[in-house]
Parts: C-alpha cells; structure tokens; sequence
C-alpha cells in the first residue's frame, strides 16, 4: 500500500517539494461532518515556518479542497486537498544532485528509484508533504473533538531543556492548542527557543522529545495482534520525517522499573473502573482501557547544516564535502508538534470507524 | 486486517492460551524455500520458559506443518503451522474472571469484546501466541540467511543492569545466536539472570531493553512515507505483548543531541558507499541505506506477580486485591528476544518480496 | 494479500488436497455470535460428493474449530477451522506430474511456484479447500438470518436444462436450503441429475448456471469505486474453482435490451422506497438500493474427464494423452452451489461491518 | 480501503462531476517509466463525447500531472494526474435532488451518505470520474507495451448487433487502438453507430458487450484463492459504471458445454506449451497460462432517458415521473472501451509488480 494508510480512514500522500502541489487524498471519512477551513488554516500556520527559528521558505498553504466536500461537510467520498507550492528555489539544490546529504533521504532514495527520483528539495521525501498530512488531519481532529476526544502535544525537551509533566489533561491540551510554540512552561519554552538560536548561529541544529495526550478515547478500541493501538500509531508517526523513537506510556523507562512499580491499579471511581496511574499509556493489549493515551516521539537533529559535512560524489565516486546553501531550519520540533496531532487524529479517526462503523464521527454524540 | 499482517509475505495469527493450538498462517513466501523444521524447533526452544527463571508451565511444542510444504520446501501457498497447548491449568485462572489483573489485556479485552473473550490465560492475547510467530518466522530468517541477511539481538539492559555495545556485528550476531541467554558479555548475563532471581524471590518481576542488528539487507528497500522500514517493522514489533517503546539507530538518544553529532557522513570505501557512523540505524527516509539496520525495544516488566494487587470486581462494582496464582515469569526479556528476530524476519522478507518480488527469497543469490 | 480477503471480516485459507488438514481463518467476525456446529455440519454434507452424481471421494469433514470460540460463542479473536483429510489416494496422480491436465491449474501453478508446488491432487487448487470456505460461511450466514438476511441459491440451468425463475424470495430460499439438489423446480432437478448421469456414463462432464438471492440487505452498503458491491463479490466468487462468469440482475442480457426497458422505477410502497423491478439486482452505484441482491454465476464443466485428452509430458517436450484415472466428478454445480452461499455470506458480513461497525452482527436486531 | 485499488500498484480515485477537478492517485508504479502525455491525452480523447452519439458535455480534459513525473519519466513516488472540470451546468440537476434517477446511483447514495452526497450531475458517481482511471491507466498501459503485452478492446455487441469474432490478434489490436468506434468490422460499426442515433431519437439508450483480449502476458501470473486474475480484474471492472457482468474465455456459454467440448488441450509448438483452444481465456486456476487473457463486460444501456419515467420524492413521498433534461449519452460502450482498457492496464501492471517486484516495468525486456 505504500502511501495510502488506513483500514477505514484512509490517507494517500503526492507531491515533491518543487512540484506544482503537495496534496492528499482523505477517503472513508464519514459524511456530514463539518469542514472548517480557518480550523485548517490555523493548523497549518502551526506547521508554517516562524520566524527566525526556522527556514526563511514562506508559502502561504493556499489549500484547495477539490473534492469530497459539498455546502462545508463532507460527502463521505474521497477528500482531496491541494496545497500549491510557490517559494521553491530549486537551484540551490542543483549541486547536490550527485552529493546526498548525510542523514537525508538522498542515498536511500538513489538506491531505491535508481536516479529517477525528483531531486529537488528532497522531492517526495521533503517535510513539505506533512503540511498535506495537517491539512487533512485537521478535519478529523475536529470531528473527534465533537465526539470529546482531545488531542495535545508539547515539547517534552529540547537539545536537553525539559518542559514541564503534563498536569490536568484537558486544561494543558487547551493551552497547547493556543501555543505556537508548545510547551506547558512558558520558561521552558523560552530557554528551547534561545537553544535554537544559539545552534542556529553556528549553522547547528537540535532535535527533541514531543509529548502527546488524547482524552476521551473510548474504551475497547485497538486489535490483540498487529493492528494494536500502538502499532498503528507508530507505524503512522515513523512517517514523520526525523522521527526515530516511539514509545508509549512509561516507555523505555519501564524498562528499569519493577512490576510492582510499573503496575496501574484498577479503581472503581464514581462507577467507573479507572487505573490509579497511567504506565501504560491508556493501552493494554493493544486496546485501549479507557485512560488517557500518552506517547512520546524522538525527533531527531534537522540534518541540513551550513557547516561542511562529509560526503560522496555519486558520479566520480569520491569523498568531497558539502555544506548547505539552500533555506534550511535549525529545529523542527516546534513545527513537527501538529503533525503527530494530525496523524495521530487521523489513526484514531479510523480507528474508531473499524470499531463504530463508517457513519459514527458525524453521529451525534 | 486485524490478525493479519505484511504486503506480500504476510502472517495471520489466531488460537487461545487454552485452547487445542495456537498456530499461524505464513502466506506469500517465495516457493522452493528449504524447510528446516530442526531449526524451527530450536528457535522454539529459545522461546521457551527456561528453568527457575521462567514459568512452571512446559510445553514441548511439538509444531506441526500442516500445509504449504512438500518434500522440504515451501510449496508459495499458504503454509499454516499448529502447535498443540498441553500444560494448561485453567482452574487457575477461574477467580479472575471479573477481576481483571492490572497492566494486562484483561480489562480493555472486556470492553472490546463485551464478555465474550475467552479468558483463560489471558486467552489470544497470552503471550503464548508468540510461538506461532517464532515458528514462521524461523522459516523466514533461515530465507533471509541464505541471501546473505542476518538478525541478531541482545539484552541490552535487564533493569538497569547493561549488556556490552555491539562491535563486530557478523561475529556478535553468531554469538547471539548460540546462546540461550543472549547478552555479548557473559558477566552481564550473570548479573541479569541473578537480579530476576532476586526480583522473583520477592514475587516481582523486572524487563528491560532488547537491541537488535540486521546485516546484509540491501540498500533500497521501505517507503517514503507511511510504509518506511520504521513504520513497518514497529507497526509489526508493538504486537509483541510487554513492548512499549520502539527506536531506531540513537533513537531517544538523537533528541538530546547537535544535528553535527548525528551526522552519518557517506564515505566511499573499497568502491562502496558507507557510513562513517550509523546514528539513523540504516536508515534514511523510511528506506534501507545499505547499513546494518539498529534498532531497541522496551520491554515493561510483566505483569503477573505474586504480590497482591489493587484491582476491581467488575461484577459487584467493588475495589478488591489479587495476587495470581497461576505460573508466571519473573521476566520475559530472554524469551522475547527470538520473538523480535522473528518478528524482524518476517517483516524483511515481506519488504524484500515487495521490492524484489515474490520469488527472490528462493533464487540463488 | 493472496490467500486472505475481506477488510473488515477476513478470510484466510490454507491447505492442500492430500495434506493432513484443509482450513481457514476468520477474523473480524463481531464478539458473542452462537456458533452452530450442527449448522456447519449441515453445509459441509451440501458440499460433499452425494452418490451416484458425485466423485467416489468420500470425506467425512469433521471439522474441528480450534480457536476464536468459547462456551459456544465467537469470541472475536480469529476462528480457526480445522479440517482433516482422510480418504486420499495420492498414487492415483504420481503419473500426471509431468503431465498437466487439460483446463486444469497444474501447467499454470507450475509457471507460478517452479515446480515446488504439491502436485497431488490439485494441491493447494484442490475444490477441497471450499470445504473451509463453507465452514467459515455457515457462521457467518447463520449470523446475517438473526439480522434478517436470507441467502438461496439454486441451479438456474444445467447442460441446457432450466430451472423456473425465482418467485417469492422468502418461500423459494426456503425450499433451496431444505433441497440437497437445489432446483425450485423438482422436474427440472430431476432432468438434471439424469443428465448428469448421462453424461458421466461416456466420461464426459457437464456446467451450468447457478443463481443467488439475497433479501433483507439494508440499503446503502457497499462503495462507489473498486469496493463497489459488485467489485468484492465478484472478487470473491471467481476464486471458487469452475466459476467463469459473474453478473447481477440481468447481467449480459442488458446488453440486448433499451434503457427504457432496462429502467427499475422507484415507486412508495406502504412509506418505503422499493423498485418496481429490479434489472439491477439491487445494486446502483456499487451500493445496495434496499432490493434483494440478485446474481449469477457461470460453472464450467468439470475438467477430469476419462476420456483421453491430449496434453504435453513436460519432462519430455512430447505431445502425450492422459485419461484420468482418479476419483472425479461429473458436475459440480450442485456442490458448489453451498460454496457460493458461503462466500456471499463472507462478503456481505464483511460490508456489513464495514458500514456498521465489528459489533453489529451480535446485536440484537 | 474504498477508494483505492490495488496491492503494489495502486490506484486512488477522487472527484466529483460539478467540482473543480478530477483526479487520481497512481503509486508503486516503477521509477524511470516514460510518461507520454500525448499518448495519455489521445487516450482521454477516445473516452470523451464524440458527436451525435454522444451528450453535448464537451470538456478538453486539459489533465495536469502534480506529482511522481520528472523529466519526463516517472518517480516511483505516487503520481497525482487532476483533470477540470469545465462544461458543467448544475442548474440541470436541482431539480432532481429529492427525486432520484432510476437504475442510477442517486437513491443508494441517498441511503449511504444520508444527504452529505454532492448530487450535482451524479457527484462522485459521475462516469465523468473514469477520465482519471483512463489517465493513469494510459501510464501503466504503455509500460507494458514497452514489455510486449498488448490490450486490446471492441464493441463485440450492440443491442443485438455483433462484431466479428477476434481473428488474429495483435493485428486485430493495432486495428482496434487506432479506430475511435472500436469495431473489427467496419460495417458492424456503422450499423451499431445507426443503431444508437436511431434509439437516441426516441429519447431512448442501448447497452452492449465489449470484448478484451490481452497477448503477451506471461504464464504464472495471479494467486489461486481471492487474488486470481479474474478475481482481481473482475473487481476493478465492475468499477466502471454501467457494467454488469464480467465473464472469462467462453463465460456463460460453458454452462451448456460439455467437459469434453470445453478442453483446452496443451500443445508443445516450437519449444512452447500452449493451449490448442482457449475456453479458458488464458486463466487456469486463477493464474495465467501462457496464452491471451480474453475477457467480456457487459454494458447495461445507460439509463438517463428524455422519456419520462417513474420515481419518488424523497422530500413528499410521493411517486411522480421525470425525464432528464440535462445532457447525457445514448450509448456510452464506445465510450468506456477506453476506460476498460485502463482498468485491465492498472490491474495487470499491479499483478506483475506482485510477481516480478516493483521495478520490472521499468527494465529492458
């Protein structure tokens, strides 16, 4: 399948970073739900480059939705949504056609396509695609929030600078939600963002940790083998360029922790059963147990630099080294934030119409 | 897809701890792949609960092949392998079926399927499961093996105890795979094998990390997005019951590092492109760089203990304490590892398969 | 995906005519569905050879179901069927190894697997392995009558003998599943086993049409491309052996007629939408209408004759004869009518949860 | 997965007849493939209205590719072709939103998407909707001519009007894809081209049968259960508005055949194995042979007439007559000759990545 993802909600990537448009194609959504395009929009400025800790690549994200919605809801067939591509300047890449950039997708693409690949700003591979992922990730966001199922992400750390624990879910996620750079310590967040900078002047960059909650997610969703909640979510969030570790609940940490210390207690509080910590993310056995889900995602270094790296010359065969020229970002973890909201609305979306069926997100709830 | 998993090669898992057989369904390998059912056995055996540090409960599982193979080889149709449960003790199991044990499937098992689970030994999501996706996989990794592709994967920590790094990966990998308790550092293996002793004395439990090296797939293979390597081989490894976090190359370890720290610059050596380093794991972009793929699984501490537990009785409503008295593992991180290699396995050759077809596994390399 | 159909409810088959068991996987199936042995036994005896009209391969098909069922119910983890081959004379095919029957998949498999697929009768393309495709059905079928969705098929025509056409649904699905040689009209029935018979005497063999009802389909399943109704049942029934043609409602005899003719006008019928005819069959669009579903299926004469055929010895490179001297049978239409009514009931469960969600089957109606 | 078809090579469909664009997504489609935009337009050209015979909806089909294509070849990265819509006079169709077409999708997309559906001129159901299959079908078409296999399709019948049979076909295919009627007889042509105006002036429409045959194919191509190449081809085709039914090689007519009278005998001829006839149409046990696929879809006539006909109103329940006004085709099987060819394209494209893996298009033969 390739880029198509979803069992029921189903998203399908195009598009190069130099190309015409980036776009997607979200099919099996359920019909009548409401589209709001500034909802949209406002996502997308949330993955739009700010300022001076990012590139100085500006495009407007002037999204189109050339099918599947009538009179602002959608009709239940194929949504496709186009964001065209204006700021590209593909000469600054020209001289590295035949240099793959070191930690890039440039040598595994040549290995895979054999030269047939659009090299110009990393083409299909480029970051420049996951504005598509928001675009349509934003229109299942909103349609999971009408059934109360809320999403949050911040940046857990930075190059080593930590953000607070999350404390009360709904109250964090709704200031999340306004931030543009999201940290639920406002310090924290400025200390990141100087980090950046500092990097940025010696042509550096920084990765970090982000971190996400998702409250109201029902219980009872998710598959024993394979198509566990945390095997489709990651498989979906390893899509995000720069990504390298997913882990769920206490994660690696559990790893050094007892069973006694590791364990999550059922409780039955006002007729509910609840667990009386959350180790395990709100997922036992693949399904979720009706708790808060909690994941966290490695992204790593941006690995574009202005400073001289080591690398091959495909065509003479030699060592040589490069340096970037092109518009590059210092950190993408501030941007990276509303992708794994986006993707992560868009699994849970389908999810949640495995399990409920394919008209259940736009049933009254 | 649920219970079914890959694109080509691809696996569907069904049976109960108690039931008559657990068993899989490998569909899609290469036909004329030789079939080596002592090596399956052994790999089993790997598997198996292993003297005082495992559980009382002995199962020979005698595999029987029941499909897909004549005269030694696989036949390309669907190959389904059965394996028996004898030592089951149901009676155990009884008392706990309105309360559910905390940190287990118990309780989302119930939400998802309303009552009508089968609850004994956990039913389909006992780990007991894990012996069919070792059987077939043993049949893929020997395929792998004859094209030149080798899976390895050690304790890289048991509770905070650490096993050495990785340093001649080809010497390392044979290694691993001759040991019952896979550490590169004998003395680390004590260590480890004492602390879950410890731990099981006082009715606990302990996990730890797994880290796995593959050598020898070719550059080339996974996707950009949604189906890069990452993806899948997560996607697929979070089925594993205890595994809550999956990172690949420095994973976690990435986000605390400068974008010039994670370089992996290409050198050209001996007419071959390498990397001087492997922060990405052999991976770029979603697909295989030509370098050993790396990547670590955290696996949480079981989580049946003997010591009693804070949980509810979903008939009367009230909370209550149990303390299993069923056979169970102080850990499982000895015997999750030839599920991972298996796991792994199958995942390559179905990636390999997509890109190279269906027959290349049995072609002459 | 190969062996394994469905999105929601799946399918997997395995096994072989001369191996230990044939079987299937059902996954996806919805949580507390009665499991009927008695029912599943009854369809298996539809499906097996019944005198003088049948091969003298007598199988006794005990099945056993050996997971994804507990105290009588599914439990919605995968239900796996098991079932035995006993009576096989695998000498009777040693000699047509090299020598590929005529019409049959043995020169095709062997293009397909090289040589390492199970020659023995028919291996893995065996009409044995519908066996499991009627057991799997017979739960899911069962399951549809509690939601009021009732299957019949019968034997529209045989070597040029009619049966009479469909009357009241409800009356004539009745009788054909009471009927072990499933015409509506007993003449007919009779006319047809006599010519059965006839042309058994020269070691000839004959086909037909076979014509299937659905009533209490809800409207507005199924998609408006590729998974269109039509699309996955046809997918489906073209993997049962024989089946050469699928069409639905008036199929390929619209092609003769006018749009006017052809119309299936909506009319307002006690405050329902209903056609006044339905040329159709039910579906517009790739969607059902409300309509009972209505489709046929051509069946080719079985192609083991006794009498001398001329085939190639692939060892030699020489024109050869072959007559076959194994167990055949002379029509299988009458057999592979309960095949059809299975995997329909496969399809259409499988919609149904696509549209309604993986519980709706166990609810209450 | 709805929408999208296929398992390697897949294909994404989007759009509505009213909305600004049309279009599809083409992934897993080899990298380094010409992409002949001239062929792809004379491709969109035989499928659009042409004169008399067909509506007065004239639109350029002025396609753009957005993504997968550089420097003329393709990526291997997914390839997204957007056709606009121009000529579209929505003003035709209000009327008709409370009062569905018979024999149309409108009443079952009433059911399914519960009024969210765009009604303008069909929506999404809009046979306008196969251009894009027709575009990205030209992409897989011409791979496989550059591998010697050849498709080739003709009107076989036009309500009651025969062509005649395929004689030799690669000629018979060179004749058929430069002819705009697709018929081996010219004066078949005529009299089924005077067939359709006639019935067009009584407001009426015909339907008809178009044959297929494909040569080059390679033997050992398809899977024997679920994924046969009937299985497959059929459920791609009945994507194609209008059809009905899909037989292979003799169809329907082996119903009345006897076993003896429907062989295919192999034949060793020059080093070769063939088949002496073809009843089969070049498929045994779901996998090719070796010889040509031959295939039938029959064409319902379309079913927007100027004659009134019998409906309901949705919004009063009462039954009431229309007759279309807006523009529409009296015959369309000339038209969706086309489109038949791009689906068989698509498909087999999509079976030989599965077999040879996913760069053989792209290889010298």
């Amino acid at each position: 399948m390739k880029n198509t993802f979803g069992s029921q909600v189903t998203v399908t990537l195009f598009g190069e970073s130099h190309g015409p448009y980036i776009g997607a194609v979200l099919d099996g959504i359920s019909p009548g739900i409401p589209v709001d395009t500034d909802y949209i929009a406002a996502q997308l400025t949330l993955r739009r480059p700010s300022g001076s800790i990012s590139t100085a690549r500006q495009e407007t994200d002037a999204f189109e939705i050339v099918s599947g919605v009538f009179e602002g809801h959608t009709t239940g067939t194929p949504l496709c949504i186009l964001i065209p591509n204006h700021d590209t300047k593909s000469g600054d890449y020209d001289s590295l056609r035949n240099r793959p950039r070191p930690s890039h997708a440039d040598y595994a693409a040549e290995c895979k396509y054999h030269g047939a690949q659009d090299p110009r700003g990393g083409g299909h591979f480029s970051g420049r695609v996951t504005a598509a992922l928001v675009a349509v990730g934003a229109i299942c966001r909103k349609a999971l929030e009408a059934r109360g199922i809320q999403i949050g992400t911040h940046i857990l750390s930075c190059h080593g600078i930590r953000d607070r624990a999350f404390h009360t879910l709904s109250e964090d996620i709704a200031l999340l939600n306004e931030s543009t750079f999201p940290t639920l310590s406002p310090e924290a967040g400025q200390q990141m963002r100087a980090e950046i900078l500092t990097h940025k002047e010696q042509g550096d960059s920084v990765g970090g940790v982000l971190e996400t909650a998702v409250i109201g997610m029902p219980a009872g969703v998710g598959e024993p083998w394979f198509d566990t909640l945390e095997g489709v979510l990651s498989h979906a969030l390893f899509s995000i360029p720069a990504i390298k570790g997913v882990e769920f609940g206490d994660g690696f940490a559990l790893a050094d922790m007892l069973g006694s210390e590791a364990q999550d207690p059922f409780r039955m509080v006002d007729g509910s059963v609840i667990t009386a910590t959350n180790h395990n993310g709100g997922i036992n056995g693949g399904i979720s147990n009706g708790m808060p889900l909690l994941y966290r995602v490695a992204v790593k270094p941006t690995p574009t630099l202005s400073i001289p790296l080591d690398t091959v010359d495909l065509s003479t065969g030699e060592n040589v080294t490069l340096a970037a020229k092109g518009r590059h970002d210092p950190a993408i973890i501030h941007r990276a934030r509303v992708v794994v909201d986006a993707v992560s609305a868009i699994v849970l979306a389908d999810q949640i119409a495995v399990h409920y069926g394919s008209d259940f997100l736009s049933q009254k709830a």
